[in-house]
């Protein structure tokens, strides 16, 4: 019995429908989605098994996309999805980890076989994270004569720019980062071990709002800290807080797989003036960074309003200070097509969504202040709302 | 500065002095390591930052393994290994998701030729998540001279026996689960939503015991419930708790990157007869098999003593019932080496660890009770202290 679905169908057909149109438009006669997010995107399928290989087959004739997995998931595929039963297709169990010359993606092989495009041009995700090197040999080796592209990014790129269901979901998730960053903000303080914050952060996140529940999200609660605020991928210890730690708090609520990240940072007692100066530098840059963003502009000019903002004040900060996301599941939120960043030429159009953390880590300390933004007709809208300051515990 | 170490050095040191052996009985002039906890267990390196591409390197000759990822992780390994500063190696950030043809294993390929192994044989892990099809092919590229031999577990299964450290870890995990566990079973009820049950245990996971907290875990709480019981992937949801759902929770607490999973299964209401006998079944198969787990035995044997005992009430489970694990990051938990399943001949020996989740799924309900345990000199020892009952909500 299928759950309640996240989107209509049609969504799913339009969707597919695209996806088709690239396939024709690059010469690809089939596609093997890999990245659990495409795989959401393009059937909604929705469970925590993409620890084993699966795919969704996309080609442009057949009318539905295969979801391909392992049997004890099918029928995982059989309540998340809208597919028809001749869609789903499960491999046996011995596939898995197997002791035995046996590969999840000698079944794949199989179902491309069947669709009959093995001699053909068949598009892989070669970067996409669970799309092993072994999964590209093993296609290799059971399909001498198929051609392979790589189209990692052809459905990420489908993703950029959100439907008004997908951006009511970012909204959601919203909604929950603001009450997980309040509960995370109120729970530290001096003599706190850090994990209490995070456990404090944790609850509001699946607790969500009192309308609905949140998901989990894509990346844990990161919470940097004392000396460690310049190392943004730290979580959470037994420390305890101490007078004069800067902490920094990025965590992302989510709703149906959908987020909207939130950074903010925090001082444990009296923060000292150079960093609530930083803090009002790296505030005054995010803002003319906003303020820069609107159709038609490039990703790149606005990472350049960010940058000649703070360098009127002696900062520099070398890394991309965003990216386009959503949909996502672990490892990453993040899509993996726009940065915001020098040489970045993507032109902004309106629905693309972007989460900006231009971070400031100098020698001693760390400093994050993000906020995640919709590309309206005319500028950019912040889907969070929550004050951007330095907070004190 | 550091963090506190997890292992003291010399644990590192005997790890990385058995992965010297294998490289030597293999014949390989280095491996490339990037599966995280292999990472981990080789260096200590924790961070949330495999969503990057990222490596250790090991080779038969150098003392220490080599450290290589994105630029602002290079202080995340400075804060939590114990390697040398010429051992911590960190590219630039425009490798990172780069529109140019650039790719962070093109940096990993200089660092190999720097070792002097670009004509040599280099083991890499071709089906660990995150080593991508992209990955292999731009060290290709990058080192036509190599050869490149598949390595998937020569790490990992040096990590299938545990040290006395690595069990206390996993024993402090092990309270973490039953903490969790019982507050997810506390909260279930008529009318409950899924997600406030997923926030209950979520709390209690990060806030761990009175003693200490509880890292995140590689996999997020699972808990199929109702209809969904069949589909053991599924997370949480919206929905309310009905009177005559079954509800499965697997969880597992988590410390230093270290698991002690848990699964449990309580129903809404007064459980239906055949239910309780399927439990009672369930448990008594679970007993059998702990009973046949010592030193000596097969892993085959184990699982043959569970279906031996199933079948003679007719129940029949033909997917694998439990694997080796202990340290992991998303998107698993389990070390991809032994599994207790027909024809898996690896032998039982003192502080191997395993999670023997033998779930019963039938056409219309789900049912799994589970335990991690530890090979001791003379059978099995459960981590976790929890009835093992079906339960009622």
């Amino acid at each position: 019995m299928p759950r309640e679905h996240i989107f209509d169908e049609a969504e799913y057909e339009r969707r597919v429908a695209r996806t088709k149109e690239r396939l024709r438009e690059r010469d690809l006669d089939a596609i093997v989605v890999s990245d659990p997010a495409n795989m959401n995107y393009l059937t909604g399928y929705d469970g925590w098994s993409f620890y084993v290989h699966q795919a969704v087959v996309v080609t442009p004739d057949r009318d539905e996309p295969i979801w391909i997995g392992r049997d004890m998931d099918g029928d995982g595929a059989r309540a998340t999805t809208h597919l028809a039963e001749e869609s789903i297709r499960a491999y046996s169990d011995d596939h898995v980890q197997s002791p035995r010359d046996l590969h999840p993606m000698d079944y794949v092989a199989g179902v491309l076989e069947e669709l009959d495009v093995a001699d053909g041009r068949v598009g892989l995700e070669m970067d996409a994270a669970y799309f092993t090197a072994k999964s590209y040999t093993r296609l290799q080796g059971n399909l001498p004569d198929a051609e392979f592209e790589d189209a990692t990014l052809l459905v990420g790129w489908l993703r950029i720019k959100k439907s008004d269901q997908e951006l009511e979901y970012m909204r959601q998730a919203a909604r929950i980062s603001e009450n997980a960053m309040q509960a995370g903000l109120d729970a530290a303080g001096e003599g706190v071990p850090e994990y209490e914050v995070a456990s404090a952060i944790y609850q509001q996140l699946i607790d969500g709002t009192d309308e609905y529940g949140g998901d989990y999200p894509a990346i844990v609660p990161l919470m940097p800290s004392g000396d460690h605020t310049g190392t943004p991928h730290l979580t959470w210890t037994d420390r305890r807080y101490e007078d004069g730690d800067p902490v920094i708090i990025e965590l992302s609520g989510c709703r149906h797989r959908y987020h909207s990240p939130l950074a903010r940072t925090t001082f444990v007692g009296e923060p000292p003036t150079e960093l609530q100066e930083t803090a009002d530098i790296v505030v005054e840059g995010l803002e003319a960074a906003l303020d820069a963003a609107e159709p038609g502009v490039k990703c790149s000019a606005v990472e350049e309003a960010w940058r000649t903002t703070i360098e009127q004040y002696g900062l520099e900060k070398e890394d991309r200070i965003g990216y386009s996301m959503g949909l996502g599941y672990p490892p990453d939120w993040g899509e993996h097509t726009a940065s915001i960043r020098p040489g970045d030429d993507t032109v902004l159009e309106e629905n693309m969504t972007f989460h900006m953390i231009p971070g400031i880590w100098t020698d001693d300390i760390g400093m994050e202040i993000s906020e995640t933004f919709r590309v309206t007709s005319t500028g950019a809208e912040t889907l969070a709302e929550f004050p951007r300051e330095l907070f004190t515990a």
